[in-house]
């Protein structure tokens, strides 16, 4: 496995494959791998010929109040992880590299950005869209895997990549969690013993909306009612939003029709915490 | 010589001359061709294989009240000329092809879009930038070449690409101007009669400024008061802009230490017309 922190290195490495005639797959990340990570990887190397990953906690995707210097970082355990489900390549570098003096450029995705996490987090999916779109430059991938936690980010960048028209095919995965449901994520590293209990309540309560939607329901604000009950009964969970919203354009919903993205963000403790469903009537 | 109009089509030529090792040139252009432009697709040419230019002229790069209905197209000339240049590819989609229904990401350089034509037409480098970005990821070129009198865009083009790491060469060709001076531009040809001579005054105030520093004039004040004198000359030319400015990031320039842009935006009777000289002290 090679490690590559320079955007020349990393382009040189992929215009060879390209040549060679071989197929580049891609999974950004921002590291301390966990089995979501993993599981990207793996897809990505039953997708294409070489797995190159990127580790990079990218500064302009964080508000001035959130977690950027605290993010959890572990760069020789997150290698040792790649190493063992086979990557090739770890393009990993620094925030200088890749965001020189004078950067000024930005690509905006407009209505698929608007509510839900953009709404919470003005500017992030700014930073996400100009991150992929500059790494999708550097590791010229013919495929990118994402994970389906960040569905709004998964939205954002397929709405990117057709719009710009560019040569990559987008690839979603489902949510991989817990035993006991709790989706995956870096900032679940920030839950002590009784947050962690309660963030359980995000994936219940989705479970919850999906077997109210099997017996019947298709009222949203029936739905998002329940939703906010079981949320509710954990004193350390603050709602930041729980909607409906439309599967593809994240539209609003208010009656269950066609497919409709079930969306939350809380606070459990000091961790944001995300989590979804697609409900389907 | 081969006109595409899908960006299927065109990426799957892209990639056919990349695998065989094939450089590509590109010329993007929105047509109604003159010896400006064919000396940009001649100059690719002289660096590349093939020479791949688009004419598309892009609605989001202009303004609700500006031309961009009357601007003037003549695809057969233009093929006609095209070929007799040696272009191998003519890329020419249609409005729906490259903005299809939900379209919604641009990318946005800011400082560098700022002043001048920016100031003057709001929106004006965002759909240009945007417009560019996704001819990259269709045409693939190695190298790309823009001309000179398009400053302003030429710097927010090497701005863009170098921002966002794009793996393409972007070359600048000099201004290629009429036998008397005036900078060549598809807007000539709105000009009446005594338009057109006046129109001349733009290229003339450039060569004035030229001589004033010549001979040891640094003040910018004085420079541009010159400027607009010999612009002042033409009761049919209304001045948009004359300044002067760094001229890699743009910024202020008062007194002429290190190379500046001299930059003029001028009507001349409806056409909006736009000339530029590079100062060195």
């Amino acid at each position: 496995m090679r490690v590559i922190d320079t955007i020349a290195e990393m382009q040189q490495q992929a215009d060879q494959w390209r040549r060679d005639g071989v197929r580049i797959g891609f999974v950004p990340t921002m590291g301390f791998f966990h089995e979501g990570h993993l599981a990207l990887m793996r897809h990505a190397g039953t997708l294409a010929d070489k797995v190159v990953i990127s580790i990079f906690v990218n500064p302009t995707q964080f508000g001035p109040n959130e977690d950027f210097e605290s993010y959890p970082r572990d760069m020789d355990r997150d290698l040792a992880m790649a190493r063992g489900v086979g990557v090739d390549v770890v393009f990993a570098p620094s925030v200088e590299e890749m965001y020189p003096e004078g950067f000024q450029t930005y690509v905006t995705v407009e209505e698929v950005t608007r509510p839900l996490c953009g709404a919470s987090r003005p500017g992030h999916f700014r930073g996400v869209a100009t991150v992929v779109a500059k790494l999708f430059h550097i590791v010229k991938p013919h495929v990118a895997v994402f994970g389906e936690k960040d569905y709004q980010q998964l939205l954002t960048i397929r709405r990117m990549v057709r719009d710009l028209a560019m040569d990559v095919q987008v690839v979603g995965h489902p949510i991989v969690r817990e035993e006991d449901g709790l989706a995956m994520s870096s900032r679940n590293t920030y839950l002590c013993e009784e947050e962690r209990r309660e963030a359980l309540l995000l994936s219940r309560s989705l479970e919850e909306a999906q077997r109210l939607v099997g017996k019947g329901e298709r009222n949203g604000e029936a739905i998002l009612a329940h939703v906010r009950r079981v949320l509710g009964a954990g004193p350390r969970v603050r709602i930041d939003y729980a909607e409906l919203r439309d599967a593809e354009t994240l539209g609003t919903v208010e009656t269950l029709s066609r497919p409709a993205l079930l969306a939350l963000a809380a606070y459990v403790g000091k961790a944001r915490l995300i989590d979804n469903t697609v409900l389907k009537p």
